[in-house]
C-alpha cells in the first residue's frame, strides 16, 4: 500500500524547494551537466558547476547541497570532488554520490570507494549493478551474478547502507531506498527515462536538491524519486519518442505543483 | 519611446549576419556549449569551440569575433582564454567577455578581472551581480548592497563603462547597455529566459555574432539583446515550461526574420 | 538507381543493432556529447563516453565499436585517442575517426594524421573540406581549390582510401563512402541537418553502432548514413526550425523500424 505521509512529504518537500531555490553545487560529467542544470532549474533549484580544485570550496559554502558524479571522471577531478567534499562535511552541506560506471572499470570503482571512505556521504543513487560493484568492494563474499531480481538488488543495498552508514537509492523499474532500517520502494518512472541520457545523473542532483530542504536522506531521496518518476510518467503521456520526451521532462519538471505530487507519488514500504 | 533607429539597425545586424555567416569562436562553459552553438546556427553564425593553448590563436584569426565565458573556468582554460584575446586584439578581431560567476569565487572574480585588464575588450555582458563584483574591485567605496534597483545598476555600469573604455551590457528583467556616453534600455525579453540555464551564455555569443558585423559596441549589444530577447518572447507564446520553451527559442532565432525585427525590437534611450 | 540489396541490409542492421544493444565508446567532444549520447540512445545502441588515459583501455574492451572525435580536442586528449585506438586495434573492435576541423588548425589536422597513421581505422568520416584537408597531407600536388564539386570529392576520396586502406565517408547533400574499391552515394537526408550542432559527429558515432553489428566498412557506413538522413527528412516534416527539429530526429531514430529504412534508403552505386 502506497504511503499517504511520504506523500504529503513529497509535496511539503517540493514547495520548500521552490520557496528556498537553494543553490545545488554539481560537480558531474560532461554528457549531463546542461540536463542537470535544466533539471534543476525546472525544479526551482539554483543549479552551480563548478569544479577547479581552486575554487569548490568556496562555492560550495554557498550551497544547500553538493552532487559528485563520476560519469567521465579523471583523477583530477575526482581530487576536486574529495576537496569540495570534505569542506561539505565540515560545513554540514549534505553530499550525494553518483558513482557512474563502478564495476566498469577500476578507475570508476576504485574513485567510488575512496569518495565513500574519505567523505561522509547522506545518499549514494545508482543502478543495481553499480550498487552491487560497491557492495562486492566491501563484501567478498558476494559472487558476480549475486543479483537476479529488485530483491535481491534491496537485500544487497541494506547491507551497503549498514556497512557505510549512507542512504542507499537503487533506481530502476521500481526504485528502492533504505538506511539498512527504513525502507521504501517508489513506484513511479516510465520507461523512455532509459533512453534518455543522463536521466540517473539528473535523478541524483534531485536528490541533492531535496536535501537541501530535508535533511533526512531516506525521505529526502524516497520524495525526490517519486517526483522524478512521476515527471517521467506525465511526459511520456504526451511524447512521441525520447526526444520530445526530454523536453517534456523538464515541462513537467515545471508544472507540477505540491497537490499533484502529492496525489501521485506512489512510494510504500 | 522606443528608438525606431536602433530598432532599424538591428533588423540590418541581423540581415548582415545571415549574408556573411562569420565564424564565432567560442572559449565557454561546458554546461552551456551546445545551446549556444545551436542558438549561433539558428542565428545566422557560425560557431566554433576551440580551448586548446596549442590551436587558439589559429583558430581566433579565422574567426569574426572571440567570445569569452568563464563558466566552468580552470586556470588552464583562462591561460587559453588570454592567448586568444591577445591574439584577437592584435588581429583586431572583437572580444566579448561573460564573467559567469564574478562574485562568487575568488577565481571568478580574479579572472574576470585579469582578462579585463589584459585584453581590450569590445562588450562585458553580465547580471546586476557579476558587473557590481567587477565594479566594486575598481572601487573600493562601492558597498556590498550598493545594488537596489535597475537604476543603480545603471550608474554602476556607466562608471565601469568609463573606467574599463568598455562597452557594458547588463542583462536582466530589462537590459542596460552602455559604452560610459551613450546608453540604451532593452525591454525584450521572457520570464522563462531565467529558467533555461545558459540563457545569459547564448546572450553573451549573440553578442560576439552581432559584433562580427557591426564594430560599434553599444549598438551591436543592444541590437543583439533585442534579438534574442524578442526570439524569447515569441518562444514563451507556444511553451508549456522551460523544455519546450528552450527548443522554441531555437526555432524563434531561426524564423525572425529582418521585418519583424525590426517591428519588434524594443530599444530606448 | 537505388540498390535494394543495400535497402535492404540497412534494414538488417538496424534490427541487429536494436538486437544487440551494443556499447559505443566515444571519445567525443564537449559540444555534441549528449546529443551524441541521445542519438545512440534512440537508435538502440549503448553510448559511454570515457577519456581518462586511465581507463580507455578497459572501456573499451567491453565496447562493439570505437568512436574518436577530435571537435573540442587537447594533446592530453588524443593521446587518450591513440591509446584506447591501440587497445581496440588489438581486440579487433573497429575504430571510427570523425577529423573534426582538420585543416582549420595545424593541431587538428596532425592529430587527424596522427591517429590515421597510428591506428587501423576502419571508417574515416568527415566533410569535403577536412577530407581533402588529410589528403592534402598525404598528396602535396593537390592544390587548395581542388574540390569544386561532390565529383571532385569522390575522386579524393577514392584515393585517399587506396593511400590509407581506409573506408572514407564524406558527408554532404549526398553523401559518398568508398574503401578505394567499392563506392556508394547516399541520398538521404535534409538541409536542416545542417542547422544542429554536431549532425556531423552523431552521423559518426551512428556509423561506429553499425559498425559493432557489420564488420564491413562500406556497408555499414553507406546504411548508418541512409538511416540518419531519413531520420532528418523525416523529422523536418514535422519541426517548425532547428530546435524542433533536433527534438524530432531523436524521435525519428527511435522509431523509424527496419521496414521503413529498407523502404526509405536511397543508396546508389
Amino acid at each position: 500500500m502506497f504511503d499517504p505521509e511520504l506523500a504529503n512529504k513529497a509535496g511539503e518537500n517540493l514547495g520548500l524547494l521552490r520557496e528556498r531555490k537553494r543553490l545545488v553545487h554539481n560537480i558531474t560529467n560532461y554528457v549531463s551537466m546542461n540536463y542537470i542544470a535544466n533539471a534543476l532549474l525546472a525544479c526551482g533549484a539554483s543549479p552551480v558547476m563548478a569544479h577547479a580544485i581552486e575554487e569548490v570550496e568556496e562555492m560550495v559554502a554557498l550551497a544547500g547541497a553538493l552532487v559528485l558524479n563520476i560519469g567521465t571522471l579523471t583523477p583530477v577531478w575526482v581530487e576536486a570532488m574529495v576537496k569540495a567534499g570534505k569542506e561539505a562535511n565540515r560545513l554540514n552541506v549534505p553530499v550525494v554520490l553518483d558513482p557512474v560506471g563502478a564495476g566498469a572499470t577500476r578507475l570508476r570503482t576504485e574513485s567510488a570507494k575512496r569518495l565513500m571512505s574519505e567523505l561522509r556521504v547522506s545518499v549514494l543513487r545508482g543502478n543495481a549493478s553499480e550498487i552491487l560493484a560497491l557492495a562486492r568492494a566491501k563484501s567478498s563474499t558476494l559472487g558476480v551474478d549475486a543479483i537476479h531480481s529488485v530483491d535481491e538488488a534491496a537485500d544487497v543495498a541494506v547491507m551497503l547502507a549498514r556497512d557505510t552508514d549512507t542512504t542507499i537509492a537503487v533506481t530502476g523499474e521500481t526504485d528502492f531506498v533504505t538506511d539498512g532500517g527504513r525502507a521504501y520502494l517508489v513506484h513511479n518512472g516510465h520507461p523512455l527515462m532509459g533512453r534518455v541520457t543522463g536521466t540517473g545523473c539528473v535523478a541524483t542532483s534531485i536528490v541533492g536538491a531535496f536535501l537541501a530542504v530535508d535533511r533526512d536522506g531516506v525521505n529526502a531521496a524516497a520524495t525526490a524519486l517519486a517526483f522524478f518518476g512521476l515527471a517521467g510518467e506525465r511526459a511520456a503521456a504526451t511524447s512521441a519518442g525520447p526526444g520530445s520526451f526530454q523536453t517534456a521532462l523538464l515541462d513537467s519538471l515545471y508544472n507540477i505543483d505540491e497537490e499533484v505530487l502529492r496525489g501521485g507519488a506512489k512510494i510504500r514500504t
